[in-house]
C-alpha cells in the first residue's frame, strides 16, 4: 500500500484587473477580477519540492496584467481562452488550465466621457476550461437578485411528522441566481450571447406563474434552451431568500400579504440542471475536480 | 469617588423589512432595513435590572412591523419621524430616539407588474434624531461607487524622509462615497431632494477637475449646498480606493494608464464636512454619542 | 432534440443550531451550521409544479430541530448520518441525502459551569452523503489559518518572459487551510479521530521544510494517511496568504525579513489530493454535482 | 451667506502589517491593522488642490513601515502614540492625529519557534488621539463573543399595544462584546492592563445574574473601574446575538432551553458608557467628529 498524488492544480485567484480604453475624450472601462489555474506533470513540486515545471502563480499574474495590454481584452470569454490556451501551449509541463473570470459593471455618468458609477452586484462571468487542444466555455450570472410579490404558491407538499408548513397560494418568491450556462463550442458573440441569455431568465422568471422554485428554476433553463441554440446545458443554483409575511394580529391588523421580514438564515437552497438530450460529451467543462 | 453611568442606548437594529403596495396588477416594493434605538430615563435597568422603563427591542420591532401597515411607509424620512416620535410620545420614560433607515433599490423587469431584478449596492439612507419635542433629519446615501479614468492629479505634496509617491498628472480616481446631509427642517420633499442631490454629488465627481480628492470632497459638497437650500451640511467619507498601474515594461509594454490593480488594502480615506456658515446649531442632528 | 432535466438536490442551508446539554450546574454546547440537501424522483416538481415529493425544506429544518432534541447530537458525523438516513429511509422519493455541518467551537469561561467565550475561525466539518443504504462521510477543518516565519524557500521554477518574481531560500508562509478527509467506512471515533488529524495537519505545515507550498500540502496529506488508517484521502485547499517583505530601502533601512505587508488579494491557490493507492472506490463521497 | 469646511481628517486606513522578531531560533510575530489619519490646516487642498501642506497618505503608510522596523514595535498603545506624535511634530500643519491599532492573536504551535496557528477573531484594539502636546489613549477589545447558557432573565417590561414578547426568567444571553476604555494617562502597563480588563470583562459577564443585558453592560464596566484605577470610563456596545428557543411542540417534544436558532437579524443593541464621577475632561480621547 502506498500514498500517491491525486488530482491537483494551482493558479493565482482574484486578480483585480481595470482596463481602460481610450477612444478620443471617450473612455471605457473593464472590472474583471481574473483568477487562473494550472494541471499537469506536477508531481515533482509536490513530492520533492522541485519547481522546474511550476509556472509561479506571480508569473500567471504577470500574464494577465500583460495580455491586458498586448490585445484589446474583449469579451471575458475571448480573453479567458487566451490566457488558457498560452499557459498550455508555452509550458510543456502544462496540460491543462482553467480561468475564471468575473467582470464587474459599471454605467456612465450623464453626458462624461471618462466618469462612471458602479452598477449592480450581478456580474458576468465565464469559466474557461482548456485541456491540450480542447477548450470549454461556461458562462454565466452571478448574484442576479430578483423578486416577485405574487404569482407563487406552494402547496400539494407531502406532511410527515416534522413538517408545520402551511400550504400557500400565494407569497413573494426572490432569490439571487447564480446561472451557468455551457457553449457547445467557441463559435459565439459572447457579448449578444450573455445579454440575450439574461434576459430569457429574467423573463421566464417574471412570466412563469411558480408553483414552486425547482418549477421556477426548470422554466428559466427551458426557456434558455429552446431560444439559445448555442448553448447545451444551464445550471442555476437559486436559495430560496425567504420573506415571512408577518404576524400583525396581536395588533389588530390584518397582513394581506404587505409586509413582509426578510429573513437571512436558514433559507432554502435549489440546484439543478437543465440539458439538451442529445448534448455532447460534456468533456471538463465543469472541471471534474469535485470540491475544489 | 463614584462610578455612575454615562450616555446610553438600546433598540433593535437591522429589521430587514418588505413592504408590498398594490395598484391593481401593478406592485411596488419598499426594501428597508430599519434600526431604533431609545434614549431617557433608564439608569434602573443597568443599575439594578429594573426593566419597567424598557420598551423592549423586540416590541420596538413589532412597532415597525405595525407602522409599515397602518399608513403607507412613504419616503424613509417620515417613516423614521413617525417611529421616533411615537417611541418618545408614548413612553414616559423615553426622552429620545434614533432611527436610522436604509432603503435597498429594485428595479422593474420590464412590461411585468409584480416582478422585481436588484438594483446596485447602493442605498439610499436617513438617520432621524427625535429628542422631545424637536427632531433632526440627516439623510444620505452609501455605497455610492464612481471612478473616473482620467481628470485627476496629485502633486506638490511635501516629500519628508518616508515620501516615495511620485507626483501624476493622470491618475484613475475611484472612491465608494458616504454622503450624509443634514436638512434645515422637515419642511422638504423628500424624494426630490434625494434625486437631486445624488445628481449633483455624481454630476461633481465627474465635472470636478480634481487636484487631490479632498477637492473633489469639497466640490461635491459645495455642489449640493449652492443648489438646495433645504441642506444646512454635508458630510462626506470616501475612501481612496487605489488603482495602481501596472509595472509592464519587464515585459517591454509601455503602460499608458490603461492596466490597473485594483487594490483591496491599505486605502486613503479622506472625510469632511462642507457646510454654511450660518447653519444653525446642529442640535442632536448627528446624535452626539461619539465612539458608538 | 428535447430539453430535459438532469443532475439536481433541494434542501435547506445554514441552519443555525445552539444545543444546550446540562449535568447539573455544569453545561455544555453544540454550536452547529447544518444543511441538507435531497436527491430523488425529483421530476414533477420541476416539469409540473406538483410537490408530492417534495418535502418541503422548512420540514427538513424542523427535522434537524427535533432531531436536536431526541437523541443527544453527540460528534457531527453521527448525527449528519442520522439525519440523511432518515431522509432517504422516510421518503420514497428521495433516494440521496447530502448532510452538511459545521461546527463552531467555543470555550469555558474559567471555573463558570455556564459560561462560554468564542474560539477561534476554525471549523470542524462534515459532509455526509447518503444514496440508499450506502453511505460516504468526509470530515473536515475549514478556515484554519497557519502561518511559519521562516523554513519557507521557493526557487527553481521556470522564469518565461512574464517572469519577475525573484527566488527565494527565506520568506514568510501563510495559508488558511481547508482540508477534507475521506473516511474508509463508519467505524471510527469520530472525535478522536478528528483531534488526531488536526494535530498532524498542524505538526506536518511546521515540521516540514517547504520548498513550495504543493510540498507543504503533500507532505500535510501524506501526514495523515501515514499515521490515519480509518482515512482514504485527504483533499487540501490551500491559498498563498502573500506576506511581502515591505522595501526599506528608500528610508536607509534594511529589512532582514522583518516587516511585511500582508495582502489580501490576488493570492495563489494551491489545491491537491493524497490518496492511498489501494483506495476503494470514493462511490459519492464527493457528490459529483460540480459546480454545485 | 457663505459655504465653509467644517471639520476633516485624511489618511490610510487598514495597513495590514505584520512583524517578525527573533531571539535566536524562537521568533515572535506581531500581526496588525494600523489606521492613521491627519488633521490640521488643510483647507487649501479642499479649496484649492494646493496640496503643500498634504502628507500623502502613501507617506503615512511608508512611515508606519519605517516605524516598524527602526524600533521594536512594543504594545500597541506605544506604536500607536510614536506615529502620532512622529505625525504631529514633524508636519507644521499637522496639529492634530489620531492612529488605530487592531492586534490579532496567534499561538504557537506546539515546540515549534517559528509556526503559529490563528487565535480567535477577538482583536486587541487601540485607538490613540494626539492634538498638539497632547494625548489620549483609548484601548480596548472587538469581537470578543460570550453566551451563557443560563443566568439571564428579561421581564418587568413594559407593556403597550405592540408588545408580544412574553417574559423570562431563563434564556440564553449571547453577544459580542465592543468594549472601549480611556485611559487617564500614558503612565500604564499596556499589555498587563490589557489582560486584567479582558479577565474583568468575562468574569463579570460569567458571574453576574442578569436581568437585562443592560444590567450586566453596567456590571461589566463598573467591575473594570473597580478594580483598574488607570481607567476613567468604559463604554461598551454589546449586540443581543438572539438564540430563540425553538418551539418542539408540534413534535411532541417539550424544549427545556436546550434547542435553540441562533438569529442573524434584527439583533438588539445596547450601547453605554461607565465611568468615574469625578473623571477628568474627556478631552479629544474620542475624537469628537461624530458621525466619521
Amino acid at each position: 500500500m502506498g500514498i500517491v498524488l491525486g488530482p491537483n492544480q494551482y493558479g493565482k485567484a482574484e486578480n483585480r484587473l481595470v482596463v481602460v480604453s481610450r477612444d478620443g475624450d471617450v473612455h471605457t472601462i473593464k472590472d474583471l477580477t481574473v483568477g487562473t489555474s494550472l494541471r499537469g506533470d506536477l508531481a515533482d513540486t509536490h513530492l520533492t519540492g522541485d519547481n522546474s515545471k511550476v509556472l509561479a502563480t506571480d508569473t500567471q499574474k504577470n500574464t494577465v496584467h500583460a495580455f491586458a495590454k498586448q490585445a484589446p481584452v474583449g469579451e471575458i470569454e475571448d480573453f479567458a481562452l487566451r490566457l488558457g490556451r498560452h499557459f498550455v501551449s508555452s509550458q510543456e509541463a502544462i496540460t491543462g488550465a482553467r480561468v475564471l473570470v468575473d467582470e464587474h459593471s459599471w454605467q456612465r455618468i450623464e453626458d462624461n466621457g471618462h466618469s462612471f458609477v458602479g452598477g449592480s452586484a450581478e456580474k458576468r462571468t465565464t469559466a474557461v476550461t482548456v485541456d491540450g487542444p480542447r477548450a470549454w466555455v461556461v458562462s454565466g450570472v452571478r448574484d442576479l437578485v430578483v423578486l416577485k410579490t405574487t404569482g407563487s404558491e406552494f402547496h400539494g407538499f407531502p406532511r410527515d411528522e416534522y413538517t408545520t408548513l402551511p400550504e400557500t397560494e400565494d407569497r413573494v418568491l426572490a432569490t439571487s441566481v447564480t446561472a451557468r450556462w455551457r457553449y457547445r463550442d467557441e463559435d459565439v458573440d459572447w457579448a449578444a450571447s450573455h445579454a440575450a441569455i439574461r434576459r430569457l431568465l429574467l423573463g421566464a422568471f417574471a412570466a412563469k406563474h411558480s408553483l414552486s422554485l425547482q418549477q421556477t428554476l426548470y422554466a428559466m433553463g427551458e426557456a434558455v434552451l429552446l431560444d439559445r441554440p448555442e448553448v447545451a446545458e444551464v445550471r442555476l443554483s437559486m436559495p430560496n431568500k425567504h420573506h415571512f409575511a408577518v404576524d400583525l394580529s396581536p395588533f389588530g391588523l390584518e397582513n394581506h400579504n404587505e409586509v413582509f421580514h426578510a429573513a437571512d438564515r436558514p433559507y432554502g437552497l435549489i440546484e439543478g440542471s437543465v440539458l439538451r438530450d442529445d448534448a455532447e460529451d460534456v468533456g471538463l467543462a465543469w472541471y471534474s475536480l469535485p470540491e475544489f
